[in-house]
Order: structure tokens, then C-alpha cells, then sequence
């Protein structure tokens, strides 16, 4: 093996470089902030997919893909989006080289495009300039689609999973004939979001809108989940916005209502990105590696097999292959997304057991079986999970014949397990302040969850962002009415809202 | 109903167009060259990934991600691909617009690239200049990657599907230490595309090498399935690079073998792309509309239930609930890729039977089920299969308690004959020609796959494709040895090639 992995508490951002090149998740290119997300990283994308696009499904939603690009007047017709977007896309200018006798290939001048074009950074605008032409009656409404795609934003610091140029998503766009329709969907997908990241990533989260100096360029309101890392930090995972009209308006989307009248259409926007395995690595991992929660690890259970001697390696491989055949019988149905479970029986013979061992624990397998000669005398195996620590971790004398039962239970257990303890770090992580010196303190040290009166003004949320780098993460659907003065000014409050550093 | 779909007899072109909107599947954005691909289109394309994914990862295939934007000087790294592409790519100039009062927004000039960025048009260089840093040893060998990705090719004439400036796609790009190695895989993948085709797709295909004319550039050969479509033009449909050395040279991918030398890796790469559900709609369809083969179709069955008054609604629509119910418990296992059979219970009250028959129909939804009050009586439904001519396509009086049954033959059944009815044409279509002249006059009508002599040069065939627009599609590999003389030049051959007129 390689060098160790930095520990947590030395150096928490080197720690999390560590996991995602160690555990081959992905790596930078050599094309400015942007990432290539190497097999193991994308498999985990995968079943993140797999589980949110039958989530969309069963809400009655499709999948549609429109163009990658975007006329640079269509950005301009949304005034904040416009704003938004505009310092940081990528612009096609040109559609030819050509190879030039000592210059090599050169942009071909000849070839400038009468309009640029700009690469996605969020699509609002192309999709609503083609529903223009597909809604005409309310009897067209609503429009429940989603889209997987790249997208990019030339961000200047970049940081793997969690902040690159070029990232992968999924943005839902939908269309509908009254406002309720279109807030009660926002609320919908929200809650999607929100059992996703707690039932498969067992990450909890907390809901609610964003401020308005927070919220999405070109919404009425933004509703997000918000989850708390190891460190203390936040992080945006989701957002769902309800918009309003006003891309119906930039884009001229009428249809006919009901009463025979012409209308604008109603939308919303939503969308979790590749952002969301970097979320997973730092609920979860530690310092021998990725922790993956079982419902989304694309390997769920490895088998060890030991032997020595050459009789041995015959009897020992046949139990191992009986076990693995006996795990993939097990019916996990929707828990596992009717997707087969992962099972690898690790045969190579050119490294030791506890070099796998270690492997296997750095890439975040939930569930590693031990079957040695000692083992198959007693006709059992030991069973240890990736998430408990030393011996605690390790079930001895598992017969082999309820193995398979024993390890799907174990699975099942563990997935709780994660949750239950990413929810207690986050409760404990949590604090009500009263006092703006008390907050600045304890934004520092040890940071966390601050929940605070704050006047509703956006003054006052950039001067606490200005003077501390926190910002107000989420005005927490949970919270309970309390009349309350704001800890930097004093004036009224009507409830706290959620302070945090943020990546 | 809109107006009729233009019949393929009267104009082709047209009808084509004329099933890809009227069903639904795609259409034209406002964006030069680039489709919008609707929901129903899309569906195929991820019936299509799925069964073509699976078949991927059963030969141990790993999907990643890598990044949209190549370095110009990447490009330029490999002569062949910079000839290749650099005619027709998209350039990433500048990373910033701005506004300026009176001109709106602008690109600024101060955020000019150091370097431009091209949106890929394939990816093997920038995989290839990863390569570099994942390979040392033989042992780190094969790589065995594919990336699902949307790419770019500024093509001046398009048409949706088959040629459009951007589309969806998946590129295997594998290394190995062997070029036996690499030259089995490119063949390996060769068959999956085969079986997909002809399996899935029931579009049978000729397989074989291209010529050095029509290979890929940068490829040593390119092995590729070739179909024909109902106006006897051939279309390529999925392609298979056997790469040789020639990227490891251009990235300096070297590794140590098992003696101890090193050496640069073989390479393979290979895709299909959206132009596949193009292909579909031409091998199948019909003056009514879609006709999908039932192993990619997003719905297989539509049950249409006929009423006039309440009591009747009641009781039909409970029978077709109970029959939807019996259809959804078919196991249909790895011939549906594990994935849940498409029943819609088509009950909207607003249209009539019959303007929903037409719908389905041009949706191309494979079996229709009738059931009314009379049918009820008899406890019995009528069952329509899609690619069949009017009485043809009904079994009348078929029972309900067996009716779920009866629809999984049919569909299996229905599979077979699109296939076996695609071979037919096919083979009548297709023809030996020894004389020149003959192979220019047959080839303008009535058009076909022509197997003829040809000798082996470039020369020879630029000129027939300058004077019939007919190329070389294919070296068979079912061909049988035959001396024979080149049809243009006399020369000799030792086998015949096929040349079609291709999309």
C-alpha cells in the first residue's frame, strides 16, 4: 500500500484529497477545474442515479436532453440570470481549426460564429424557449421533465466533487397552469431530495428556503436541503426553486386557461449535482477510508478467502463461491433499487489478506467476510463492517449457512447506523445563540449550526457574512415560532434561521 | 388527429421527418445543427443504454467520466485525429460575457483563454493523456473504460438523429499490454453491437472492416455493423477502432512488461450513438406512425377501455386495472433487462377509441388491448399487434384469464418477425453485380446493398464514389473467397466488398 492517509484531525481538507485519489473516486485533469471521475467515483454516481431517476419517475416526471448550447441573447432575456451566470461560462466564439505551415493549428478566423454561444451552466433558458411551442392549452400542462447533463461554470477555486468547472447534474423543469400546482411540486421534489439524502446517503438534512440574498438568480423563492459535514461546514445539496413567471415571461410561454383566457405558465427548476459524492465522503469516511452507506455502494460485500496450501485453496474457494452465490440470491428488492447486490470474492494470489483487508477498507466495502480453513473446520465465517471500529466491528463463528441472512441484515443495520450518527454529529454540532459575540466565538470554535434571530434584512445578512464568512444556510422548515430580537441589530425576529460556514 | 403522416412511397425524406415529430421523439432547436430529443425519443435512448450497458459491464466494462473540453494542443498530438476533426469542432475562446450599457451583453476580451478549449468531438485524446498517469506495469493492464457523453461535430447539413451537430453517445476506450489483446477486444465489442443490433434492435446487420478509406482517423482498422434501411440506404450503425500503438506514442503511455521492458499500449476504442434510434424508426416504421421492436419499447402494451354509460365504466375499467395488474406479475427476466414491462390503462375520457388507436399506433406501442362491455360479457378482450396490416393484426376473443400470457408471446413473437422481416429485405435488396455499368444503374434504382470486385485501391474508390455517390461499406466477414476482377479497373480481387448509398 501507499502512504497513509492524512488523518481528519491534522489537516481535514488534505484528508478529503486523500480519500477521493486513494479510493480512486477521481482526480483533477489537465484542463482547468475541470475533474475526471475515475470508475469507482462513477459508480457511485450511478447508483445515486438509479435511485433519484425512480424517485422522479414514480412522481410522474421523464427525461428528456436538450442542447448543450446557448445562444448568448437567450441568456440576456432573463435580467438575473443574466447577472448570474454571465462571469463565469464558457464562450464558443469559432467552429473550425485549421493547421497552419509553422504556427500548427490555429482558430480559424473565417470560421466566427454570428452569435456566440455559451456552454449550459443551467438550462432555464434553452428548455423554456422550446416550450413556447409546446404548450398552447392548459390541457398541455403540466410539463414534468428532467434532464441529465454536463455543465459548466468557470469557477476560479475549484475542489473535486464539490466545486468544478464541468460537473454532472440533473435539472428538472416543469410547467404548469397555477402557481399552487408549481410551489406544491417545488415542496414535492424538496421532500424527494430530502428522503434521498436521508434514506440512501443516510445523510440528515435540514429543509427550507434560502434567504433572498441566497436564493437561485431568476427564482421567486429557493428551497433546499442542507447538510453538515464532519467538519463542522455546510454544505448546499439540493435546491429546488419555484420561479415564478418569469421565465415564461423572458420567453413568451402562453397557453390558453381554463376560463379561454391567455396566461403565462408557472414553473419550477431543481437540481443535485456530482456535489452530492463529495457530500457522501464527508458524512461518512474516516481515516482508513471511504465509508459508503450499503443502499449506494456499488461493491456491497467482499469475500476473503485465506489458504495456504494447495488442498486448502480448493475447499476454501468452493465455500466462498457457495457463500457469494447464496448473497446474491437474497432478495433486497427497492432497497437495493431492484438492482443486483455486489458481491466480489477476492481470489488474487499476489497479495496477502491483509493487504486486501486495507484495500477493501479504503474503497468503503460495508461488509468484508474472512473464510479461512480454521473457518470451514467449524463451517462458519467472520463477518466485520466497515463502520465500527477494531474488534467491535467484527462478528466471529458466523455459521455458513445463515451467512448470507446475517450479512443482509448487517447491511441493513449499518445503513441506519450511518444515519443515526451523522444525526447525533449534526445535533451535537448545533447550537441556539443569543448573542452576536457569543456567535463570532463559536463560529470559529468549534463551528457548526447556529441558530440565530436575524432581522430579515439582507444588510444585515452580508455584514455577518462580511465579518465572519458565515452565511445563512436555511430558514429551517422545523423551526418553531419565537418572537426573538436579531443578535446583531436588535430588531424583531420571528423565528431563528440556520447559520453556518458553507463549502 | 393532425394532419397524415406523408406515406415512405411519395417522399422518404419527409416521412421520416414526419414520424420523428408527429411521435414525438425529437425535434429541431434554435440552436444551428442541434436537437431537442423529447421525452418519448429519449425513452428509447435509455432503453437502448440500459440493455447496451449491461452487456458492457458483463464483459468487465467500467463506465467514468472525463472531461468535456480538449486542449487544442491535444488535438494537434495526433496528426490523423487533428486532420480528422479540426474541421468541424466547437472553440471554447473566452470564459466571461459582461454587460456594457447600449451593447447588452458582450464577450469579455479580457477573459481570452491562454490556450482554446475544444468541445470533443471523441475522446481518446484527453483519456489517453490520463492513461498516462494510470499505467506503469502490465499488471495495471487492461483498462477496460466507457463513458457515456454528449459530443460535438460541427456538421453543415443535419438531420435529426442520424446527423446532428451535437449528440448522445458512449465511447469505450481500452488499453492493453498486447496487440492480440486489443485486437480481440475491438472484435468482442464488435459482437456486442452486433447482438445489440440484431437482438434488441431487430435491425440485422453486415459486419467487417472498413477500408483504409473509410476508417477512423488515427484507427490501424475499423470494424463497424452496417444496416439497411427501408429506402435501401445504408447506415452505419456502430463502430469498433483497433487503434494500434498510435495514442500511447502520441501521450507516451508506456508500461513495463513482464520482462521488464517497457512499452507502449495497444489501444481500442469504439461507440454507438442517438443515430441509433434513427436507424430504428427506419428499419420498422410505417405510414401509421412508430413501430418499435418490444425489447426497447418504453410502453409495450396499451390497454384501451370502451364505455358509454356509468355502469359499464365501472366494470371495464376494473377488468382492464385486473388485466394491467396480471401483465405487470410476467416475469420477463433478462429479455426486458430486469427492467418492469410498460402498461398504460388508457382512460381519458375527453377522446374516443378510435382517435386513441390512431395515437398509440403512431406512438408505436407494439400491443393494443380492446376491451368493452360485449368483450366483458364473453370475459374476453381483443388483443392488435402493432406491425401487422389491419384484420391481421387482431386475435379476437381472447380470454382474460389468459390474456397476460397470450401478450407475452406476442410480444416475443412480434420481436422475431420485425427481425426476420428486416433480414428479408435485406437480402432482396442486396445483389452480386460484376459489370460496372450494371452496378451504375442499379444503384439509382432500385438502390441495395451491391456485392462487387473491387481491387483493392483508393484510387478506385474515389472515383466510383465521385461518379455514383455509392461507397464501400463494408469487408463482409461472411464473404466467401472468390477471385474475381475488379468491376471498374479488371484488376484482380479475392473478394467482393459491399457498396451501398449511405446516411
Amino acid at each position: 500500500m501507499a502512504e497513509k492517509i492524512t488523518p481528519r484531525s491534522q489537516d481535514y481538507s488534505q484528508w478529503y484529497i486523500d480519500i477521493v485519489n486513494r479510493a480512486g473516486l477521481a482526480e483533477n485533469s489537465d484542463v482547468r477545474g475541470c475533474m475526471v471521475i475515475k470508475p469507482h467515483g462513477y459508480a457511485i454516481w450511478e447508483k445515486m442515479q438509479g435511485a433519484l431517476d425512480r424517485m422522479f419517475k414514480d412522481t410522474g416526471h421523464v427525461n428528456a436532453y436538450f442542447p448543450i448550447f446557448i445562444p448568448k441573447s437567450f441568456l440576456a432575456k432573463e435580467e438575473e440570470m443574466a447577472e448570474g451566470f454571465a462571469k463565469e461560462c464558457a464562450v464558443v466564439t469559432h467552429h473550425r481549426l485549421k493547421a497552419v505551415p509553422g504556427q500548427g493549428l490555429i482558430v480559424d478566423p473565417d470560421s466566427k460564429l454570428e452569435e456566440e454561444l455559451i456552454i449550459r451552466p443551467t438550462s432555464e433558458t434553452i428548455i423554456w424557449n422550446s416550450y413556447r411551442n409546446w404548450v398552447q392549452s392548459y390541457r398541455d400542462l403540466p410539463l414534468l421533465i428532467n434532464q441529465w447533463a454536463n455543465v459548466v461554470r468557470w469557477e476560479m477555486r475549484t475542489r473535486l466533487f464539490l466545486r468544478t468547472a464541468e460537473f454532472l447534474w440533473q435539472e428538472g423543469h416543469t410547467a404548469h397552469a397555477t402557481q399552487e400546482e408549481a410551489e406544491a411540486e417545488a415542496r414535492q421534489i424538496l421532500e424527494v431530495y430530502r428522503r434521498f439524502a436521508e434514506e440512501w446517503m443516510a445523510m440528515p438534512v435540514l429543509t427550507g428556503p434560502k434567504t433572498d440574498g441566497q436564493k437561485f438568480p431568476g427564482a421567486i423563492y429557493t428551497l433546499c436541503i442542507e447538510a453538515m459535514m464532519q467538519d463542522r461546514r455546510a454544505l448546499q445539496a439540493g435546491t429546488s426553486h419555484f420561479l415564478g413567471q418569469n421565465f415564461a415571461r423572458a420567453f413568451d410561454v402562453k397557453f390558453q386557461n381554463q376560463a379561454g383566457q391567455l396566461e403565462h405558465a408557472w414553473a419550477t427548476s431543481w437540481g443535485v449535482s456530482t456535489r452530492l459524492v463529495g457530500g457522501l465522503i464527508m458524512t461518512h469516511s474516516d481515516d482508513q477510508g471511504l465509508v459508503l452507506p450499503p443502499r449506494l455502494a456499488p461493491i456491497h460485500v467482499v469475500i476473503v478467502p485465506i489458504f495456504r496450501k494447495p488442498e486448502e485453496k480448493t475447499a476454501v474457494l468452493e465455500a466462498a463461491a457457495t457463500l457469494a452465490a447464496g448473497i446474491r440470491n437474497v432478495d433486497f428488492g427497492n432497497w437495493l433499487n431492484h438492482e443486483p447486490i455486489g458481491v466480489t470474492v477476492d481470489d488474487r494470489e499476489q497479495y496477502q489478506p491483509g493487504y486486501k483487508f486495507n484495500e477493501w477498507e479504503l474503497r468503503g466495502v460495508p461488509v468484508r467476510v474472512e473464510l479461512g480453513p480454521k473457518d470451514l473446520q467449524k463451517k462458519a465465517c467472520v463477518l466485520a463492517r466497515r463502520d465500527l471500529p477494531g474488534k467491535e466491528a467484527k462478528q466471529m463463528d458466523v455459521p455458513l449457512d445463515t451467512a448470507a441472512r446475517r450479512i443482509a441484515d448487517m447491511l441493513k443495520t449499518m445503513q441506519n447506523a450511518l444515519l443515526e450518527r451523522a444525526r447525533k454529529w449534526c445535533d451535537e454540532s448545533s447550537y441556539e445563540v443569543n448573542s452576536y459575540d457569543e456567535f463570532k466565538k463559536k463560529i470559529e470554535e468549534p463551528g457548526g449550526f447556529f441558530w440565530a434571530h436575524w432581522d430579515g434584512t439582507r444588510e444585515t445578512e452580508d455584514r455577518i457574512a462580511a465579518e465572519t464568512k458565515a452565511t445563512i444556510r436555511v430558514i429551517p422548515s422545523n423551526r418553531r415560532p419565537e418572537q426573538g430580537k436579531c443578535m446583531v441589530t436588535g430588531r424583531p425576529s420571528a423565528g431563528r434561521v440556520v447559520f453556518a460556514k458553507a463549502y
